[in-house]
C-alpha cells in the first residue's frame, strides 16, 4: 500500500502517518519527491483493508494499492495453463469446448431433444437449469430436483457430461450428485456463502462474471471458491452492464485475455446471456474463439419459441449446427 | 406488451406473428402507423418473459413491455405510504429516522460504545454485522452467532431496536431470533433464495439496492419478499456502480423521488457505503434530508482508526454529534 | 509516478526501467518491498503522458500516477474559494443563486414572460440558448444571432444578467458580446478547441460536466479554461449516464462535496437535465441545496406544453415558485 | 410513440392527453388494454421530441418511442452494404482493411519509418495525427498544418491514402486538402458544428463513437454527416467507457453485428483506444476479423517507447507484423 501526503502536509503529519501504519503492523518506508511525500506500507498480511483507513488521518490525500488481493488464483502463483476436467472433456487445453442446451430443464423430452441436437453439432457438454434465478417472482422458478433427475437421465442415455446452476448452499450437495458441474450464476458471485460450499464440492465449477463484477473482483470470488479446498474453477464472461441497450449486456471480450494474463484458471464465454437475441450469438461465438477462449456455453432450444424463459437468445437447431461449423473452420485457423 | 414490426414488414409475417401471440394464450391488438404496424398483446399473465421471444420472429423490429412487472410493491395496489416498524420506531412516517452503528461488531465493549454514542446523538435504531459478506477470503467475516449475542445484550442495555445482516437462507431463523429488522445487503439484492426465506419471516426486512440493480429491479427484489407473506419492506439506496471513481459508488439520490412515486414502500439512504470516505458521509446525510427520505443507515466507529473494516468510511462520535444537529435544522426546514 | 514490478521481475529487468525512466527525463527511486519492488520516477513536468509506456517494459505489472494533473483548478494553487461575478451576481459565495429560463430562446414573448417568472420567483440569473445542440439533425437547431438578440433585449427590460451556450469556435467572440456568461455544454466539455477560445473571452464561463466525464476530466477542462487566461469558471454537475433509465441521467450528488475539497471553484447543480421530469426537479434543487452547491441552473418555461425542446423537464411557473420557496427555507437553515 | 396512461387514469385524462396529441400536429389511436390504455401518437414527422411532453401530462405513466430517430443510416433507407473509397482503397466490400501509424505525427522521419512499416506488414491506409486532442493542456497537441504536410508528403512516397483527425470546424477546409479522409474522434462524436461542417467536405468520414454514446446516437451523428450531403461515412468502435479499469474502455465488440443490423454503412474496429495496451490489440483484432467488421484502426510507432503520446498502446514493427499474419488467416477462414 502506498499511502500519498497532500502537497501542503507538514512534517508532524507525515509523523503521525508513519506511526499509525506501524501501530496497525506494518513497516512505513517515507520517500519525499518534488511535490509531495509518499509512505509505503510494507507488511505480508494480505488482508489490507484496515490500510484503507489511512485516508481519513491528517495531510493524507489517498492511498493506493500496490499488491494484488488474490493469490491462489494469479498466474504468479501458477504459471501454467490449468485445465478442468468435467466428465472426460478437459476445459483449458487445446481444444475449443461448447457447451450447450437449453435455458431451462422444461421436460425429459424436451432436455433430451436438446441433447441429441448439441452432440449431433459436436458440442461436447450438456448445459441446462433446474433452479431458475428469475427476477420476477412469478416466472418459472425451475423443476428443481425433478429436473436434476431429467439432466441425469439425458446425460446417461447421451454420454455428454452436464452443468447446471446451484443458488442455495443446502442445494450443493444435490446437485453435485447429479451434474458433472455446477455452475454459479451472474447474481450470485458474490454469494459468499454459496462461493465457501462449492468451495467444499468435489466437482468443477463454472464462475459466471456478474454484471457489475469487475475482473479482479471476479478473481476475489474465484479465491474463495480455491481457498476452500477446490482447485477446477472456470470463468465465464457473459457480459457486464452498461449503458448500451441495444443488446442485453455487453460483452467484454478483452476480458478474456486480461484474464489470461492475470489468472491460469480457463476462460469461456456465454455470448447468449451477453446478446439477449440469438442473432449476435454466431458473430460472438466466433469473436470468441478468435480472441483466445477455451471454450462458449450457449443456449439451444429445439422450439425456442415455445420456451418457458430467454428463448429469444436461443438458438434454433439449425442454426447450432451452423455456429459449431463456423467455430471448426475459426478454431482450426487458429491453431495452424 | 407492444410488438413493433419492420417498416418493410409483410402482410404474411404480421399475420403470423398475431397467430403466434394468440398460440401463447394472448389477444393480439394489430394496428398500422404511416410507417409501421405496431401490434399490442393483450393478457392479464404478469409474466411476459415468454412474449419476449416475438423479437425473433420474422418481420419483428422489437418488443416494448407496457405493464409494470411488480404488483404488491407498486403505488397502483397501494396508494398511501406504507410505514414500517421496528421495534418501537416507525420508518415511512413523519420522522426522519437514523440508524447507525459499527459496519462490523468486534466486541461487547466496541458495540456498546458504539451504542452509547448513536443513542447520545439521537440515532434511533442500532446498526451492526455479525455475518461480513467480504469481497477478500482472507478479510474478517464477522462475529457470526457471537455477534448476534452482542448485539442482542447492547440492544437490551441500551433500549435501542437492531438491524443487521443476513447473508445465507439457512441463518435467517437465527438472525431473527436476535434482531429487530434482517439486512439483505446489496450482494444478495437478486440472491432470490435468500429472499423468499425472508420473505417468510415475521421481522420486517431492510433491502438494499444492489450496485448493479436498476430500480425496477429492486421493486422485483422487493415484490420475492412481499409475496412471500412479508409486507415490512425498507428499500435502501446505498449507490450504484459507474465509471466514476471518486467516491466508492455514485450516489443515485433521485431515486428516492423516483422510487416514492412508484411504491408505498418507505426508502432510506446509506451515504456511507455510497461515498466510501467518512468526510462526504454529512453532506450526503443533509441531501438525503431534502431530497425526502425516510431515514438514513451510517457507520459510526468509536475508534474507526482501528476498526477492522470500513474505518474510512466512518465517524468518530464528534462528528456524529454533527451530523446529527445538520439533520434536526434540516427536517424541522422541510417540516415546515 | 510510481512503476510497480512484477513480483518475478529480474534485477536486469528493474535495472532497465530505471536507465529508461532516466533516459526520458526523470529521476528513478526504486525501494523493494516484501513481493515486489516500486519505482518512483519523480521530476517536476506535469506532463507525465509519456511514463505511461512504462506499463509496456518487461517485469513491469502497471504504473500508478501520484500527481494531480491539473494546478490552477485545484486547492493546493488556491486555498479559498473563488467567488465568479456574472453581471453584479456573485456565484460561489454565501449566497445561493438560481439561474433560470426556458431550455431553447423561441421569441421575444416567450423569453421575457419566462425572465418575468424568474424574476417574481427571486431567480437572479436568465438562461436561455440561442444555439443548441441537439441529437438529431432533424429538431430544432436554435434561433442563432437572432436568439442572442432576444437575450440581449431581454436582459435589459428585467435587469437579469444572461447565460447561454456556444457550441463553435467561431461563434465565442459573437455571443460574448451579447450575453453576461457563456456555457459549455455537456457534450462539448472535451471540445479542446472551444475550450481554449473561451480561454481567451474576458466573460465568465460555466462549464458543463459531460455525461462520460470523471471529476477529475471536468477538472482538466476546467484547468484548458484557466491556463489560457480566463480565471472565471463555474463548474456544473449535470448528471452522468449510467444503467439506470429512469431518469435521464444520474445526478452524481456527491460531485458536490468532492469537487469543494479538490478546487477552489464554485459548483452548481442542474436539475433538469438530470433528472429529464421536470416532477423530481423540486426535491434535486432541494438536495443541491443541502448539499452545499452554490446553485442551480433550471428550465423554466411558461408554457412547457408547446416547448420546442425539453418541455418534459421544463417547470411552470407556479411549480418554480415553489420550488424558490423551498430553496429560501432550506437556504436559511443551512446558514445557521 | 406510443403514449402509456396510469391504470387509474380518468376518462377525461385520456381524452385530453388525445386533444392534446392533435394540438401538436399527430393523430391520437387510443387503444384499452386489460390493465391501462395506451395511446399511439401518428405522424410522419420524425422531429418527435415535442411529444416526450407528454409524460407530464395528469394520468400519464411514459412515452415509448416506436420509430427509429435515424433515416438516411438506416438500412431500411438503403438495403445494400454501402462501400466508402478511401483513395483506391474500398472499406466495407469483400477485403479487410488495416489503417495504420502512429498516434501523432512527430516528424517526416518517423512516420515514414511508419508508413513502410504499415506497407511492409500489408496494411492499406496510413493513420497519424496532426490536431491531437489531449485531455491535458500541458501535452503535446499536435503539430497541426504542419503534420498535415509531413502526412501528404509521406503518403505520395508510400503511396498510401491518409486518415486524420479534424477537431475545430475551421480546420476541415484545410485538413481536407491534405488528407484522404478525415477522422471525427470520440471526444467530438456530438460536436455537431463539427459533424455539418464535415458533412458538406467531399472527403470521406471516419466516425468513431463516443465512450459514452449509444449505438442509436452513433447512428444519429452519422445521420448529421448524411443529412448535410456527405454520403461517405465509416463508423468506428473503439471502446465504451464502464466500471471496469482493467483496460482502457470496454471494446463493444457486440456493436459490429447490431450496427451490421441496423446500417448499411462499414463498420470497422480501433482495439487500440479500447484496450489501452499493445499486449491486448494482437487479439482484439483477430476477434475484429471473426465478429465481422469491415477493418480496424491501430497505432503502430517504430520506437513506441519514444512516443509523444499513446505509446503504451501502440504495436512495435515486429508485432504489427505477426498481427497482419493473424489477420490473413482468420481472414480467409471467414471467406471460407
Amino acid at each position: 500500500m502506498i499511502i500519498v501526503m497532500k502537497s501542503h502536509a507538514t512534517a508532524k503529519q507525515i509523523e503521525d502517518v508513519v506511526q499509525w501504519i506501524e501501530s496497525v503492523g506494518y513497516k512505513a518506508h517515507p520517500s519525499s519527491g518534488v511535490e509531495r511525500t509518499i509512505i509505503g506500507a510494507v507488511g505480508d498480511n494480505r488482508d489490507k483493508a484496515v490500510l484503507k483507513y489511512a485516508e481519513s488521518l491528517p495531510g493524507v490525500e489517498k492511498t493506493m494499492p500496490i499488491l494484488k488481493p488474490y493469490k491462489l488464483a494469479s498466474r504468479e502463483s501458477h504459471e501454467g495453463d490449468t485445465v478442468v476436467n468435467v466428465g472426460s472433456i478437459g476445459i483449458g487445453g487445446p481444444e475449443f469446448v461448447v457447451m450447450a442446451g437449453p435455458c431451462a430443464i422444461e421436460s425429459e423430452e424436451q432436455l433430451l431433444e436438446s441433447a441429441y441436437v448439441v452432440k449431433k453439432g459436436g458440442g461436447q457438454i450438456l448445459r441446462g437449469g433446474a433452479f431458475k434465478p428469475r427476477t420476477s417472482p412469478y416466472s418459472f422458478q425451475g423443476m428443481e430436483e425433478e429436473g436434476l433427475k431429467v439432466l441425469d437421465a439425458v446425460s446417461r442415455k447421451t454420454g455428454l457430461p452436464t452443468v447446471t446452476e446451484v443458488v442455495n448452499p443446502v442445494d450443493v450437495d444435490l446437485v453435485e450428485s447429479y451434474a458433472d458441474m455446477l455452475q454459479i450464476g451472474a447474481r450470485n458471485v458474490q454469494n459468499f456463502a454459496l462461493l465457501k460450499k462449492v468451495g467444499h464440492a468435489r466437482k468443477p465449477v463454472l464462475l459466471k462474471r456478474g454484471m457489475m463484477t469487475t475482473i479482479e473482483e471476479l478473481l476475489m470470488s474465484a479465491e474463495y471458491i480455491l481457498s476452500s479446498g477446490n482447485p477446477n474453477v472456470i470463468l465465464c464472461e457473459r457480459g457486464i452492464r452498461t449503458f448500451e441497450t441495444s443488446t442485453r449486456n455487453t460483452l467484454d471480450i478483452s476480458a478474456v485475455p486480461v484474464l489470461k494474463s492475470l489468472t491460469h484458471l480457463p476462460v469461456v464465454i456465454d455470448p447468449s446471456h451477453a446478446a439477449g437475441n440469438w442473432k449476435y450469438v454466431i458473430p460472438l461465438s466466433r469473436a470468441a474463439v478468435a480472441v483466445g477462449a477455451d471454450g462458449i456455453i450457449v443456449e439451444v432450444h429445439p422450439e425456442p419459441e415455445k420456451a418457458v424463459s430467454d428463448g429469444a437468445q436461443s438458438l434454433k437447431p439449425e442454426k447450432f449446427y451452423q455456429l459449431m461449423d463456423d467455430i471448426r473452420v475459426l478454431a482450426k485457423a487458429m491453431r495452424n
